[in-house]
């Protein structure tokens, strides 16, 4: 299969089904939809939807039945970003090569931005009731919830606040990385499984996949952090150094890192070896996102 | 029925409840829990969880069955508090006599306090199935994140902001105040009633009670910043007036303030005309809130 044109034709379905989803920016007050809009279109590669669509698939279901979810995933994708650049956190004014939602908008909007598109997100996975029964959607709807807040996202997001700028452990770190990125890909997987109507086994095998994704995922962006391209990356590089962030390169050192990095992807691979070639897009996207520069 | 006795005996079930559903201080992050169970138990009076429940009794339902959406109902609104209270929105310090959470814990903690509560509320809300059908809890989720949404609430805080400081028209005005408070009034009555599988006809009733309600209860919010005594109301009053904030004593005067929201009040009960007696909890709910001095 071709991964590149696979990623290519579901980050189209998933943007125009963004597009449907969200609010006009003609919907009163137009100014929060404008900001709602500004930062789910700002170029993310929808990574999230993707791995609902492709973990759905990887078990008999398809596409268009776990749309809204996926689309809800992105959505609390987003909101996370907006707030993480607020300047009582991160304090970015860049994303993407573009000035953050609270630049453009200002802080006020941006905070109330993100709190709709979180809100947003459980709007928006009810529509899946159109073709998926309640109970599923009740077990999803708790899934989501729970990766997202304070014991998932929420959680990595506080640990990572509070250990900027004093040293950390290997445990510490690991924290922020499963929480504050893991959870989300986890449930992304999950969520795409269950809505299918995935055996216990397979629900299994995809959820270790995920977590070994997600973890590689966010030991690579430590990297690309230190070596990767500002141009491709659409922000500044160093910037986790500047701010003296925890990451796998200053615990580990680059080499290792990218060593720690190389058997999360073989492991989440490995992971899926009981499954069908359905599971194939899951795969290659393990193997691409190994060899991401942005 | 003795309405005071009611509401302290619904009080103390929510306030068990939420306790138990909230994460304990002990889970960790330590912090973020702290945060989230600082602002529920700082001395709210659980006006829209003791809708959700005698709105439910009103059609036949029973408290304990809507107990989880109605502490999803606290666990919005006190999100909301948390936002609102921003030094990037209305910059408050003191909420009901006591530090606001920002003063406490810091903004970046407070935002994703907030935040997490915010997401804890559809876990929780889910918790309702092991009483309810799932399309029920989908339906009752739909409601609650379109009300707490950027077409809801979260849309009349951001006109709020816009309009802080500049004239406004009674439109403007009317807008702000259905759907900051007027839309979560709205959506703690119609769950309660759905959870309880109330008719086409009462839940349409119920819906007009809790719109009369919801502008009465802010319309009284409005007066009592002029006229309230400051240590009942546990905060400064005169804040809107130094804000610049619009109010319906700015737009009508203190009299016709007063006369508006007595007619809301009557509207209210009038709608429940046709309900039994298993909606008194109800009427005597407005009528109590309309004579409240805090």
């Amino acid at each position: 299969m071709n991964i590149k044109e696979y990623l290519r034709a579901k980050k189209e379905m998933v943007d125009r089904a963004l597009d449907l989803y969200l609010p006009g920016d003609d919907v009163e007050p137009k100014i929060v939809h404008e900001a709602m809009r500004y930062s789910v279109f700002a170029g993310g590669k929808r990574i999230r939807p993707i791995l609902v669509i492709a973990s759905a698939e990887a078990v008999g279901g398809n596409a268009e039945t776990v749309l809204p979810a996926a689309c809800a995933l992105e959505m609390i994708h987003t909101y996370s970003l907006i707030h993480d650049d607020l300047p009582a956190m991160d304090n970015d004014d860049y994303r993407r090569g573009k000035p953050t939602n609270h630049k453009v908008f200002g802080e006020a909007i941006a905070i109330l931005a993100g709190d709709a598109l979180l809100t947003h997100a459980f709007e928006v996975i009810t529509m899946c009731s159109e073709k998926v029964d309640g109970e599923r959607i009740v077990r999803v709807i708790k899934e989501l919830s729970e990766a997202a807040g304070s014991r998932g996202m929420v959680g990595g997001q506080v640990v990572d606040i509070l250990s900027e700028g004093r040293n950390i452990t290997p445990e510490e770190l690991l924290f922020i990385h499963t929480h504050k990125t893991g959870c989300l890909f986890r449930a992304a997987v999950r969520i795409g499984a269950i809505l299918a109507g995935a055996s216990a086994d397979k629900l299994n095998a995809l959820t270790a996949y995920a977590e070994h994704l997600g973890l590689a995922f966010q030991i690579i962006d430590d990297v690309l952090d230190v070596t990767g391209d500002a141009e491709k990356l659409g922000k500044m590089t160093g910037s986790d150094i500047k701010k003296q962030k925890a990451t796998y390169p200053a615990l580990y050192g680059l080499k290792r890192s990218k060593e720690l990095a190389e058997k999360e992807i073989e492991s989440a691979a490995e992971s899926l070896k009981d499954l069908s070639t359905a599971a194939d897009p899951l795969r290659e996207i393990a193997l691409y996102l190994g060899k991401r520069e942005s």
